[in-house]
């Protein structure tokens, strides 16, 4: 006699995202739309191990990141779990200069892991979808300009609701900085990146408790409150007649991305510039980006990124200016999800058609199955033997949309009984005839 | 003035692989063909976590593979690594048990993890892409023969040279074993799985030196002898005359499987019952299969799998059994690189065109650019200011099939000039002729 097995209750970790098929099917599909729309825009695949070497990964060091990644030993090798793609990518880089041809334009879809603290919404394990250009010692500024449109395609034909990207560029604030004196002041740039949380009057004060000096802090909030459409704020940022030469080139740069961002194709409604947004507080350095559901200001930014100076300092002596931006698709599908927008009902199976037999037609059934597949419609067999109507539930409960039903008289006269799970009407007809119906 | 950064030397770890480009697009195009055939046969996706805590994941214990995986701690949490897709499978299926419609059809592409000595070959983080048919209770043998049309259709769609998928029926060596009094001998298995490799004579010695009957070493070599058509092999069988209940309970089951393997559209030459073939020994309990490439045979199987009894046992106490397969994508494709039959001289590009500038026309080149993406040309253009000839030149390091050239005259004119990088030909024509050109 066999001993008892012992049964350990199946669970996962929290933190680690895992969906049931019919979620599943519409993650997959939001995740192809992105590859889809990445390859289009001619960036390659990259796909770096999970695991590299602490040494390597860790190489930057200090900061939050460390403290949240997963590092172990295995053996005597001092093992680390990427915790984003850009590091990989900077090695990477590094590693192949001579191999890759500049500019180098890579996607990247792949897990990262953080020890993020246990709260609901946060992910340990979750998804990144990054693209990156990648310049050998100089990376011209229209590069900047074409990243908006592949956010503006991605989330247009994932089918997100209404969205806005906003768009900056460093060089502006750091110019005005440096023009009122205050440069080099990490304070200045942390405050301006809460003011959408807490509001003008707390960063305010916040800037006048740090001791910034009064015309510093008016000329800051000018600026910042400067809105309107994206010609206007060009117009007015002009007026404003800083000649740091930091804040004029960063001008000169937000005109040209501006100007090639609709040539690009996004439509004028879709892109604003934002002179507030500040994104990545130590690694931007010119363009930034960030995307907005415009009626879920909540869910905060679903798409963000930004040009930088140097991606790979800490693995070569050669500078490789870069511009990218990453979909963090984990948290954003478990925000669209909570938020109501990925609907309900959906189907928990891609099939197009349950082929069943009435009797002992299984072989008949095979042969349709493989028919139809062949012309690549998506098709199962019911190849369990119980009641039609266990049969006829499976499709029901799937969402599968389509039954074709073969007895013995389908077997020697050649036609096919089509349910319409639908509507629920059934007609017999040849396979050609099926196969339009199935395929409309 | 900032302090000199330390230069980490870019590297991977032994056993993680990392593709360049032009490998990558290759690679996951296998992939994509494999998820394609795999949803056109009714299978949904499932992406389970990469850890999970390791009383789970072991639960089965003990092992070869448990000594290999990647365990640790983080905080107070025992966690490990996948180092296969079935566990997290029958983990998944316990869990979620009354969400799901049996029988459920699953894939899974994903990484796994295995700690192997390090050589050549052998990959510690690889793909697996996985395949199960899960029963409640009961799963119809019909089903066993509706995977080998999913193994032929994957490798013929992805191009690989001939091959030919092996089956057999794990009940007719136990009910031989049997019949011949040497029942419940794993030893037995142990020295048959291993002929093919040691040859007949030394499988023999070493059945003799285990103590095993001269009668039962005769009926087994006998039986694994028998070759032919599968229609000789099924009526040699039936010559046998072993009127034991499992072995004829498998011969039935191989009858049944052979006869709908051809319905389900698997070529006669493309199959063939293999008696020898024992494959994962302690845990396939009916037909199982495995596939060779008929040119070479020293790659060993590409894809193997069989019927299980009972999935779950570990998290459950419902019987749950399936039948699956599994494609080591890592490891094939590297040894399809090895033997040489992936081709050289690969494109680094998915672009069909590199849109390149002549002068100041960037925004005419970006607007065709958006116009050629929209129809679902893979695009690029060149952004960075150069030389003419450096331009071209990319095109050519990355296989890029034509370039649009649009200087002032296009940008006046409307016409497009395009440059088929193949032929070298040059012709001026207008955005619709450009487009046939193109996609033709």
């Amino acid at each position: 006699m066999a001993a008892k097995q012992k049964i350990v209750k199946p669970s996962t970790l929290p933190g680690f995202m895992e969906l049931l098929p019919q979620e599943q099917i519409l993650f997959n599909r939001m995740m192809a739309t992105i590859r889809r729309v990445y390859e289009r825009y001619g960036f390659v695949p990259l796909d770096t191990p999970i695991i590299e070497k602490s040494e390597v990964l860790l190489a930057k060091g200090g900061g939050e990141t460390e403290k949240q990644v997963y590092r172990f030993m295995k053996g005597d090798t001092d093992l680390s779990m990427r915790f984003d793609l850009t590091v990989p990518l900077a090695r990477f880089v590094a590693q192949h200069m001579n191999d890759l041809t500049f500019p180098f334009r890579r996607y990247q879809i792949g897990k990262v892991y953080r020890g993020e603290k246990n709260q609901k919404g946060r992910f340990r394990e979750f998804y990144q979808c990054d693209i990156d250009v990648i310049g050998r010692e100089k990376l011209d500024v229209a590069t900047d300009a074409e990243i908006p449109a592949i956010i503006y395609n991605v989330f247009t034909e994932i089918g997100l609701p209404p969205f806005v990207i906003r768009l900056n560029n460093r060089k502006l604030m750091n110019g005005l900085f440096a023009h009122y004196g205050v440069a080099g002041r990490p304070e200045l740039l942390r405050a301006i990146d809460k003011l959408e949380k807490i509001g003008a009057e707390k960063t305010r004060k916040e800037l006048e408790e740090a001791g910034i000096d009064g015309a510093a802090i008016e000329g800051i909030f000018r600026f910042i409150a400067i809105e309107g459409t994206n010609e206007d704020i060009l117009q007015a940022l002009d007026a404003l007649g800083i000649d740091n030469p930091q804040f004029q080139e960063g001008l000169g740069e937000l005109k040209e991305v501006t100007k090639l961002i609709r040539a690009f194709g996004v439509p004028e409604e879709a892109f604003t510039i934002a002179l507030k947004i500040v994104r990545g507080l130590d690694y931007y350095t010119g363009t930034v980006y960030e995307t907005l559901l415009r009626d879920y200001p909540e869910i905060g930014s679903v798409c963000s990124g930004g040009r930088y100076d140097n991606l790979a300092e800490y693995y070569t002596k050669e500078k490789l200016p870069g511009v990218g931006i990453s979909i963090g698709l984990t948290r954003l599908f478990y925000q669209l999800n909570e938020a109501g927008i990925l609907g309900s009902d959906l189907p928990s199976s891609l099939s197009r058609v349950l082929v069943v037999p009435i009797g002992d037609t299984l072989e008949t059934c095979a042969r349709v199955a493989s028919r139809l597949r062949g012309t690549g419609v998506v098709t199962e067999v019911y190849l369990e033997q119980t009641k039609i109507g266990k049969k006829m539930n499976y499709a029901n409960k799937h969402g599968i949309p389509f039954v074709v039903i073969i007895g013995d008289e389908e077997v020697s006269d050649g036609y096919l009984a089509v349910k319409n799970m639908v509507s629920g009407e059934q007609h017999r007809m040849t396979f050609e005839e099926a196969l339009k119906v199935i395929q409309a």
